[in-house]
């Protein structure tokens, strides 16, 4: 670390040669590298805009210029480069830096982002309020070609160029969103990059034009006429000119020399432009230009080979979905997979291999890919919509106004449902339970443990009618998971064990934590029922009355925000259905974003450990306890 | 009626000549007139659209081929054509057909609509389902201009064009979406309307080429490379070729051979086709015609003149809102207000007019609309963002992740919460308490009348957070509103009537209400507090224990589903207070859609009338009734 160490603020910057720039990109790939490989992160994307992030800073003066990042995880280099280069190692930990842009944690991160496609709506509403409040800087939007496949990207820029607004949006195109890219727009952008022609093209009309005798007023005309039209022949980005942007490129990414001047001329441009960079993601790292997918998210890893370190343990639950799919799908015809842009996340790889003509990556669309699905399910498929809990908020209005309001048999595969960790508020997946179980007609499970998953999948597919099977981000419990597919009773919990002083129903990945909460208490001398809830909706009235009637006290849990969600429903049932005696405690999410770190970290921050639910429950029932 | 009487299903229009046709144009035109003069409803989209439903039906055969109406309240004329022409004159009515695209309704109403910008997406999942299930049909989308300004709509489209999936995109280009329409894509598309030398310029290009010499082998590669890039010359839908469509048009929109000749070229077509169609809205009926955002949905009105049937009464709160918000601005400069298509529905054309350069159309593009806002409240303005409830559910997760995470203080001026009536299913503003309640730093108010309204709007203008405050469709009260803006206490609910035998709470539209409900119990000789919440989020936690505590039962009312709402988060606060003596019933919207009606009447059919609510009071509690 020769020339890194000595910047502290992005204007540190400013002095160096364009050499020396190249040396501190070196130093800054190897920073990253020798973090990420320790923390996981983000590495692919972050190490594509080195060059680019940093002429960003050489041009642009932030934070009084704005850069807005789109989806964030190209962010790294932009810390380092404006005053963590320090707290860098504590990236995505507990207490340490995010990895995504935040408001809080910087002047330079003037908009937090996670999800995809909002980066442009926000500088432009930056750009308006700089005018609105006489204010004078820039506003830069830096977005991938994946992020731009989302229809809120395209409303931005709809919008942007109707306004005329002075602002730079630049499209970093490195041909990837997270998995390969997918959509017409992205082979719109190869079409760009592959043609050299087009300055040549340019060349040849004035070339032609000039040859032709001048013989009469008729080709003065034409020609005139020609020469207006010229631009559409001239301009390479012609769709985002028709929208009203003016664009320049494309250009190297890796050039910081090309990149600066490039810049330098946007700046004097008015009105909204659009520059085309190309960039290589993961550059500078061979394994992850090589397998830029894997390297896109990554968890530790050996910085010499590549080689992912794994925790030897139980599969994840999204590998057991993924088996369990491709499974069914052998005997069910009708099955169709569909994911917006994360086969590999998704573990819909593996089916897409087998069944190419049944799988579908609508990029990152998630809106689309609900609607066309329930289209689908009413023709008589079984479309499965595999989508993060987090990233399927984008789709609300279409799973209840396209999906419930038809009863159309679509079934939401929820991954990296409840707390996902080191990703952080932008990520966890904690409200689904609340934002699809008010919708009419929906259907939620969640399964204790990977072997129910499979059998919750197989249930969910013979159901007919609207229906999510929601599971957690990472490793099963370990179950044996050989068990051929069993039909669950619809809409029954299961009781786990039974005791006489207190019920537990918990869902999801909080079922086995409930067993443990059950042995602590028993400890004190309490006995527990437990329950498998199983079904989130619809609940299972008669178990949950007689647990009611048969307990003086109940406890929820659920890995999910208490309001709305799962325990919410059980109050709700209980209230309208006349049962005062018990006494009730709702264990969740409290009403709060929470933070990025380790999962058990974050459980243990929000009181979501078995230990402190026994707490919470001895104080709140004021449980007498004894030793026995 | 001479022949439209005659035909019963869409087959049999085939066999009219074109003549007749136009013939069967008018005559629909006058039935569509006659009864939505009576009924209300979306005059304008589907005057528009006559004659190219009638060349869709005549080209075409549904209901085996797939015609998707987007949005759907351009629907009536093809309600007629297939077997409802007799049903029309129930229009929007309860038991009546719906003024959208049901499938309940009719084989023919292949996808509900209601929402913007759904249809092409729906469109491919059929045309993909077909060709998975080996079918054999044609499937079209019908969708506005205005509607190609949402996300989705480009999410279908780049998907679409990526598959090439054999599918055929109507362009219904009227210049508008609601009102006006905005956006760099509508001005694209003037271009295309307003641009006849595209064909000239071929001429002028082939002729060019004609009459350049033939002097060497230059000239000739220079013309071939030329020649390859004529397309962009020449294809005025270049923006949509680019995204892998074949484009076609634009055509007049009235002309049934002209329409009918294309359609036909269209289905020989293979791959996505985009016709580019120019209406005019409100056709045939010079008042919509001349002003047809009124027109767009409209009240019963005088056929002859026009004229809009007003009912005497008190202001809307659509009106009081608009009128609050726009004197407020006189003094608050930072007040920015942001509409999605509607100025005219949420009032805000008032505000345009006043103060042009602080407001915001941004097109149907309600995501984008969010999170622009949110970027400017970070700024230091106060944007408020005006929109349905029904269509803010588009901007779910841009609510959580671009305001809420970044608590950027962000109005959300809800209107039309609750039910709104005769727009039916799609149109209820009934899930917007609950997929707010439970978002973090999300604040949620309602007034009781239209007073209230106004010091909402006030009090929520001084608070430093995202804050919502949700309203009715129609007229207010009839209060007072003269009086000075005043600041509501923060998270305080009001008490409006005390009894000891049971406390109400009810929120926004339900306070009347309640205090209606509290006289019928009084008959009874049951005594009761009644207390306007004001507050959905904060709740006021001192008043709620407190009446629990005073009082043996507490109802809960609202006109929202009971899933995750008002009465839920009550439910939540005691039951995690400790608070377990009080029996509670929460009253709102039952988990189910609710269909299309007058209020009143929908009010009546799920039991939210005074009168049924006393009923289910008693005989949820198990009151001793004594006449008094
Ligand atoms: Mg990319
Ligand atoms: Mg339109």
């Amino acid at each position: 670390m020769g020339l890194l160490k000595e910047i502290n603020k992005p204007q540190d910057i400013k002095k160096y040669s364009m050499e020396q720039l190249n040396e501190i990109a070196k130093e800054i790939r190897q920073l990253i590298l020798e973090t990420v490989s320790v923390t996981g992160g983000h590495l692919a994307p972050s190490l594509g805009v080195v060059e680019l992030t940093l002429a960003l800073h050489y041009v642009y003066n932030s934070p009084q210029d704005k850069i807005v990042w789109d989806v964030g995880h190209q962010s790294y280099v932009h810390k380092i480069l404006t005053g963590r280069r320090e707290e860098f190692s504590t990236l995505r930990q507990y207490g340490g830096i995010s990895g995504f842009p935040k408001r809080e944690e910087s002047a330079h991160d003037v908009f937090a982002t996670g999800h995809s496609s909002t980066s442009i709506s926000a500088a432009l509403g930056f750009a308006q309020a700089r005018d609105k409040l006489g204010l004078d800087y820039e506003v830069v939007a830096v977005i991938g070609d994946g992020a731009m496949t989302g229809g809120m990207a395209f409303e931005a820029l709809n919008h942007a160029g109707h306004l005329g607004a002075d602002l730079l949006v630049i499209l970093n195109d490195n041909e990837m969103s997270i998995d390969q890219n997918v959509g017409a727009m992205s082979s719109y952008l190869s079409r760009l990059r592959a043609d050299p022609m087009y300055t040549k093209r340019k060349e040849d009309i004035e070339y032609i034009l000039k040859k032709v005798p001048a013989i009469g007023s008729t080709v003065v005309k034409a020609v005139e006429r020609v020469k207006d039209s010229l631009k559409y022949l001239l301009v390479p980005g012609i769709l985002f000119e028709e929208l009203g942007f003016t664009y320049l490129g494309p250009i190297d990414g890796h050039n910081i020399p090309e990149i600066s001047m490039v810049l330098r001329k946007a700046k004097k441009l008015k009105g909204p432009v659009l520059l085309h960079v190309i960039t290589q993601k993961g550059r500078g790292y061979e394994p992850a230009v090589c397998n830029p997918a894997v390297f896109h998210g990554v968890a530790p890893f050996q910085l010499k080979t590549g080689c992912i370190i794994k925790n030897p343990g139980p599969s994840s639950y999204t590998s057991v979905f993924s088996e369990a799919l491709t499974e069914l799908a052998e005997k069910d015809q009708r099955i169709i997979a569909i994911t917006a842009a994360m086969p590999e996340g998704t573990g819909l790889n593996s089916f897409a291999k087998k069944y190419p003509q049944r799988f579908y990556d609508v990029g990152i669309a998630e809106q689309h890919a609900v609607t066309m699905a329930s289209a689908m399910a009413l023709e008589g498929l079984r479309p499965v919509v595999a989508i993060y809990s987090t990233f399927l908020q984008r789709a609300y209005d279409q799973i209840l106004h396209d999906v419930c309001l038809q009863k159309a048999p679509v079934l939401f595969a929820i991954d990296r449902g409840g707390l996902v960790g080191e990703d952080g508020p932008t990520h966890h997946g904690v409200f689904d339970y609340s934002y699809l179980r008010h919708i009419p007609g929906m259907a939620v499970l969640a399964p204790k443990d990977e072997e129910e998953l499979r059998h919750m999948i197989y249930t969910a597919l013979q159901y007919d009618g609207p229906v999510a099977v929601r599971y957690p981000r990472g490793a099963g419990i370990g179950v044996d998971i050989s068990e051929d597919f069993r039909l669950l009773p619809w809409g029954k919990g299961e009781v786990l064990a039974k005791g006489d002083n207190l019920a537990i129903l918990a869902v999801g990945s909080m079922v086995y934590p409930a067993l443990t909460v059950k042995k602590i208490l028993e400890y004190k001398g309490i006995r527990c029922t437990v329950v498998n809830g199983r079904f989130i909706k619809p609940l299972d009235q008669e178990l949950i009355v007689e647990l009611a009637q048969t307990h003086p006290c109940l406890v929820t849990m659920e890995e999910n925000v208490i309001a709305g969600g799962f325990g919410s429903g059980v109050l709700e049932l209980l209230t309208n259905s006349g049962i005062n005696g018990v006494k009730v405690l709702n264990i969740g999410v409290p009403d709060q974003f929470v933070t990025h770190g380790k999962v058990d970290i974050l459980k243990e921050a929000i009181g979501l450990t078995p230990e402190k639910i026994a707490e919470q429950i001895v104080s709140h029932f004021a449980l007498p306890e004894q030793k026995v």
